[in-house]
């Protein structure tokens, strides 16, 4: 039998569960003789760039259980895009290294732009001829991947959002004089990961919800703001990252996909209702928590993360490529997924968006929104911690020579 | 036997640990007929003040079990300053209450300014020969309470900053090209919650540590990370909120005990680091969840919160007034404490800040503060959750006639 290694790539921003998938693909690798080596490349699509990759054969088996507890890319990740023309010199860097070391097996464990990646990485190899299977596991907090019902990352985040939104709410109504707070949710374009707030229950659930989705109104934003302030001494606003009203963005960061580096637009909107309500305010930015955090895992979302990891090697085995492992929702009560290998060019670089039919109105979500996201917070995994502090994978990081 | 009722004032900023002192206090007062019933004031003092009390028999005991892992004030809070003249008509408002209720036994739960409130009354009690005791309860994130080996809320704030602390670090070192972090802790003018990210392995600890013990030298700090960014392509930098340097507070709101709102210390200094080094940065705030979270109380907190206030209950009814629940380390290794009543007129408005002696330099802390700290964060409460959102005590308020 011609054996051959394969490669995992982690890509794009890290989340809470990005480490299963490799778990996953990890567990199920080891089962297959095909797969002579498991290797890691370092810094997403770089490692294979630049032949900085890992074997995970010379880790320690403990850590690799750990993978599971441990948020953040544990090889590092990249937003690096590869260019359009095949003949770049960057694709034979690439491919001499999948040579170098014998490379039959390539994952990208990534979102939107990773598939890019994904995607082009599959072209180049159908087009040389190469054996070469490249698989795509999907990834993002943000869940504006197309066709796939939701994103692995996105529920455990969603967990966490919900659930450190009802904490802060708690402390919030603790002042009989209160306050004006506008709590900024990650999410890009896409307000998923805002709208999450509204599975908390009625008495601990957000005034108001603006998602990127819609135009902001400024001004129906501020009488409602005003309303809520003079009816019960507080408002409580959660925001997009994403929504966009004028402010000054002369400072902000580009990345290589020419995505602006967000964040911000809560403090922003805060000045905005100081100025012109008068209120005391605070903004609270969720930040890098809520992305990859281990405490609020959502037990959904690490089974399905560890079962498109290990669909994803076993696709590869039976000579697929080009392809993302997709999650189709097969029932709601109760909560069903199956796992569907989908063409990488219909996802790479399309986001997709909260529908207008999960919404009531620019401020409110409707029904249809809980039906859909409540199944992907639910059921929680015990993290092993040590003298107080949560226990987290580190590797040996051995490069292969 | 004369039986009277008892009220629990909960005060200044909500901890993880709150209310798991006053489920103490009500679990211990229900042993005793000579309390006649459990009162809570709404909103601190203000709740004595307007005539705003409820009755825990009103409670459902399921609610009651829930405190323990529900932050925040659940009578609410307030940060009321008592006048200074006891002829003040605010003291025969609050007397008025006492006599109509028939109210024999006052707890106040809350930190130094808090402790004025609770030495006000007592003094005031004892003036007018009124059989009133006035026991307090020791809360505070900032650990600066006087006296006491430290303040019920810290540990469990200290194990949420270093946790979270270490999850922020693993999601910054998968960049290839990294940033400068700035982390703001709370603490008010006292480095305790800061220095607690010491406690990280060194893998995963901050590079950078700054309290507002130490004047802040801005050179030094650039210096440092200047030096730290071209080694190792970032910088990972905690400092307290509480740390002066040139900054517009033009705007800052002002409490009633003098004290200034702080927060926002992390992002003026990012502006600055941007400025004078150019390098990419982002400024973290902690913000509220850091001083009221459930998912990672501290046991050690959370066991010593229910002795404080189920202590505070028997002295009171011993006849005890005028003091506070300080806590005594015993030893460290086993780590054992008791607990002593200390006169509240030397802990009342006075702030204990970090040793020089726990410190290296203005930016590191010595093996002292790892010692004296690490004992706080030990042990894990689990939580009730659900759908995927954790359970919290919610009361009917019924206000007492």
């Amino acid at each position: 039998m011609n054996s051959k290694a394969m490669v995992y790539i982690q890509s794009g921003g890290p989340t809470s569960v990005i480490n299963t998938s490799l778990y996953g693909a990890i567990k199920e690798a080891q089962k297959h003789p095909e797969i002579s080596h498991i290797y890691g490349s370092l810094n997403g699509i770089e490692g294979l760039l630049n032949d900085r990759i890992i074997d995970f054969g010379k880790e320690d088996p403990e850590q690799i259980e750990l993978l599971k507890q441990t948020p953040g890319s544990i090889l590092g990740t990249s937003r690096h895009k590869l260019p359009k023309d095949f003949h770049d010199e960057e694709y034979s860097k690439i491919l001499e290294t999948c040579q170098k070391h014998n490379i039959g097996y390539v994952f990208v464990n990534g979102g939107n732009d990773s598939m890019d990646t994904c995607y082009k990485l599959s072209l180049l190899c159908k087009e040389k001829g190469l054996d070469i299977k490249v698989m795509g596991v999907p990834k993002t907090v943000d869940n504006d991947l197309a066709i796939t019902d939701h994103s692995l990352g996105f529920g455990s985040a969603a967990k966490y959002v919900v659930n450190t939104v009802k904490e802060i709410i708690l402390d919030a109504v603790c002042y009989a004089k209160g306050k004006v707070y506008i709590i900024e949710v990650m999410g890009r374009n896409a307000g998923w990961l805002t709208a999450a707030v509204d599975l908390l229950p009625e008495e601990a659930r957000p005034d108001l919800i603006y998602l990127p989705e819609n135009k902001f109104d400024m001004e129906g934003f501020l009488k409602k703001v005003d309303a809520l302030y003079k009816k019960k001494g507080n408002a409580i606003v959660c925001i997009s990252e994403g929504i966009t009203f004028e402010r000054d963005t002369s400072n902000a960061r580009i990345d290589s996909f020419g995505h602006m580096q967000l964040g911000g637009a809560g403090a922003d909107l805060a000045k905005i209702v100081e100025n012109k309500l008068g209120y005391p305010i605070r903004a609270i930015e969720l930040s890098l928590p809520q992305r990859a955090y281990s405490f609020l895992t959502s037990k959904v979302d690490s089974d399905e993360a560890v079962m498109c990891g290990t669909i994803a090697v076993q696709k590869a085995l039976e000579g697929m490529t080009g392809h993302m492992i997709a999650i189709k929702r097969v029932s709601n009560k109760p909560y069903k997924v199956s796992y569907e290998p989908v063409d990488i060019s219909l996802i790479a670089n399309v986001e997709q968006k909260v529908p207008t039919s999960m919404m009531v109105d620019d401020s409110k979500m409707a029904p249809s929104f809980r039906e859909y996201c409540l199944p992907l917070i639910q059921g929680e995994i015990p993290v092993q911690m040590e003298n107080g502090i949560i226990k987290s994978c580190v590797l040996k990081r051995v490069l292969v020579k």
